[in-house]
């Protein structure tokens, strides 16, 4: 009997592949089964799996000195601060390290609280941000029913989503315009002297690979200066190179008040996460104590894995790669592929971070399955994920997306050949076109 | 610049030690200073610092695959689940593994509320679960206060602390027996229907190393069956052979219906926590989705540090030594100290867990500082604190207390020599008798 609990699952329902080993852009099973990882596992093994010099990193720290307190000083947890400040945007200084993305959120959120000493949030519907307390309460999607009432106090906007707008806006202009128009007034109807933060994914990830319009992410910056809010951008999943940048709010000329990370940082050989600290923030608390914190805060395992990764990053020039590859292999590819497939009612994405749309009919724009389907009305996505696993590619699934996220040291024919196999997997997604689910 | 920004901390007030190697039950700085630790850091670093066999473990795995997602099947991961479940009591048999305690404690309550159906949490006064939204509202110290509001549901009760009695009581037995009526008198005037769990450190950590007296924890469990409350042991600290068993509820033969443990079960060496889920719970989630998960739940790095960590209490017969030697020898040089300083108000503990409580009149029970001091009120502790680091002996601090959790690989000789440092620090403490704070 296997006496693990697994997440998110219904137990009797898991059946899991037994890894056994990685590298690069693939792993495989206990049978010798090798997959191409197009999902970077949860989309945190950024640099690949196995990386030789971040392994090395871990074994040479693990001789050294494995795990220290927070309240001690530690070499490499203090460089791979100053590596991380080096490459951030704007002032933002300081880092308070955590074991992973919904710590990173937790704590941004007591920042802002304590710093403004507000209590209200905001944050975006189809959004994820962790699972812990607070985390959880400011996700928008549905995950987070099952921990209701989360008590957060949190209000939800919508953000910008082009193919599905709430406007009914046909422009990314027109998409931008009215997201900040919206915005705007949920600012004001709540009164924005009460609202200490507001925390977004730079670009939508497990919620659609949502690329914000031009100048929707300078114009929430505008809003928040304005009314005196906190700005947390959630990289967790975003950061660290998936769209080509350190940080993605870097392609889009922004600089937040926090920003959040975890996953790429080291690409979760170790669990490490993180906030970054606007200089003016963390001033706040030079003589104040900041009331929060957590045993393995700026654990040196984890830490030496960051510091070797960044490397990895600079002698690789990976951020090169992701940002050429990406459109010119990978999003190319994608779009010819949906050029053929009429299930894929949008392609969309940057970097080495792209979804897949599916829908049963291009025009009406049905999803392939409705939103928040479990169990037979998720079928038509179980078969798509079942193609792509029999043929050895795993995807990263969320309800009616294939969405795209290899490990960014993935070449260009590895790209290929997975973009070789989608192509025989979304014929199964074809088949439903023009069948509507509501019969 | 350093640009860490230190957890539960004034940031200018940082100044910490840089800690560059460790060993055993000591470590050392820059300067070559070395450290006994009688802390074991957050009390986490039960096997010691760098035993090679944990070391050894981590590197072969971390050459194998350093990390997978909780989505797929993991041997390293299903062996420590085993592990843990062959030493757990009850029907405790499934394990959801985290990366912390504070997550840990998040789980436990998303199962607890979710598997009941009911949002009351009950927890304990002097107590601490963790930094995360409803970890830090559980909490019932001082640390939950710069979080507040916490919006958790919480109801807040009085454990037994015979040194301070919230009754009156003179007697241990007296003690249990008035905790037990006010318990049930809370959970009466709460509505049980209304109460999904209680969480209660199974040996009061941080906030005073509370060990229950006879019968507490047998009667907090009968009141859990009676109104059909889940029970929730918090062993992230006391947990792991602190107190001389694999957990510490088997020193008082109970079987909560989860345990939330961290810290000692790997020792840190990578970040990992978990709760061990009874069978009557986790089957509720055969059919139905268990809703909570987070990226780095039960990492094979980590989960290898746990399964070599078991290996080496059981070949050197670890809890043997911590209930022998932290009686004989610990416990009996403790009060031994305690005889002679009049600042000792109460020596306090069981295995390798102890506190010496300071008072300035051992008649009226005046603490050596007042509660929550800080500042120039706290200074009285913070002499003590850096008689003990001058000296070479790192002392784990909590309000009015020099509580002590060394390795629970410390030889019996290292404890000799960390209690004659004692000897010298608790003059300090002593100086300060009889003179009232209040003045
Ligand atoms: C944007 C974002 N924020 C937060 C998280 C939570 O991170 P973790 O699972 O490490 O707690 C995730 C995880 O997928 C994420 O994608
Ligand atoms: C009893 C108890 N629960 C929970 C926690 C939180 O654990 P972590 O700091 O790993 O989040 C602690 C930490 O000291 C603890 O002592």
């Amino acid at each position: 009997m296997d006496h693990v609990f697994y997440p998110w699952s219904a137990q009797a329902g898991v059946h899991p592949v037994p890894v056994t080993g990685a590298s690069g852009s693939w792993f495989w099973d206990a049978e010798g089964k090798r997959y191409l990882d197009f999902s970077s596992q949860l989309v945190n093994v950024n640099i690949g799996h196995q990386h030789p010099d971040v392994v090395a990193a871990i074994v040479a720290q693990a001789g050294t000195l494995t795990t220290i307190s927070p309240t001690v000083g530690n070499e490499v947890r203090s460089e791979l601060a100053r590596l991380i400040v080096e490459r951030a945007p704007g002032q933002l200084n300081r880092v308070l390290f955590t074991t992973g993305g919904a710590e990173a959120v937790e704590h941004a959120v007591r920042l802002a609280r304590s710093y403004t000493g507000r209590t209200k949030m905001l944050s975006a519907y189809r959004s994820y941000h962790g699972g812990t307390g607070v985390a959880i309460g400011l996700t928008g999607e549905p995950r987070r029913w099952g921990a209701e009432p989360t008590n957060v106090d949190v209000i939800r906007f919508f953000g910008p989503y082009p193919y599905r707008s709430a406007w009914q806006c046909t422009t990314p202009e027109q998409e931008t315009a009215a997201a900040l128009r919206h915005l705007r007034q949920v600012i004001e109807l709540e009164g924005p002297q009460h609202i200490a933060g507001l925390i977004l994914e730079s670009v939508v990830g497990t919620n659609g690979v949502l690329v914000p319009p031009p100048g929707y992410l300078a114009g929430v910056r505008e809003l928040c200066d304005e009314f005196g809010i906190v700005y947390i951008a959630d990289e967790v999943m975003a950061g660290f190179g998936r769209v080509g940048e350190w940080f993605a709010v870097q392609a889009f000329d922004v600089a937040p008040d926090l920003i959040t990370f975890a996953k790429g940082v080291n690409s979760g050989y170790v669990p490490l996460g993180g906030v970054l600290i606007a200089e003016r923030i963390a001033a706040r608390y030079d003589d104040t104590v900041y009331p929060g914190g957590l045993t393995y805060a700026g654990h040196p395992l984890a830490c030496a894995a960051g510091v070797a990764s960044i490397g990895v990053f600079e002698r690789e020039g990976i951020l090169d790669h992701v940002r050429t590859v990406g459109s010119d292999v990978l999003g190319k590819g994608l779009r010819e592929l949906a050029s053929r497939h009429p299930s894929v009612g949008e392609v969309r994405g940057m970097g080495f971070f792209w979804a897949l749309e599916l829908v049963r009919d291009p025009q009406t724009r049905e999803p392939l399955v409705p939103f928040a389907a479990s169990g037979a009305a998720a079928e038509p996505m179980s078969r798509v994920t079942a193609a792509a696993k029999e043929r050895g590619l795993w995807p990263f699934v969320a309800a009616n997306r294939l969405q795209i996220a290899p490990p960014l040291t993935t070449s260009a024919d590895e790209l290929r050949t997975g973009m070789g196999i989608l192509d025989e997997v979304l014929a199964v997604a074809d088949s439903y076109v023009g069948e509507s689910a509501a019969q």
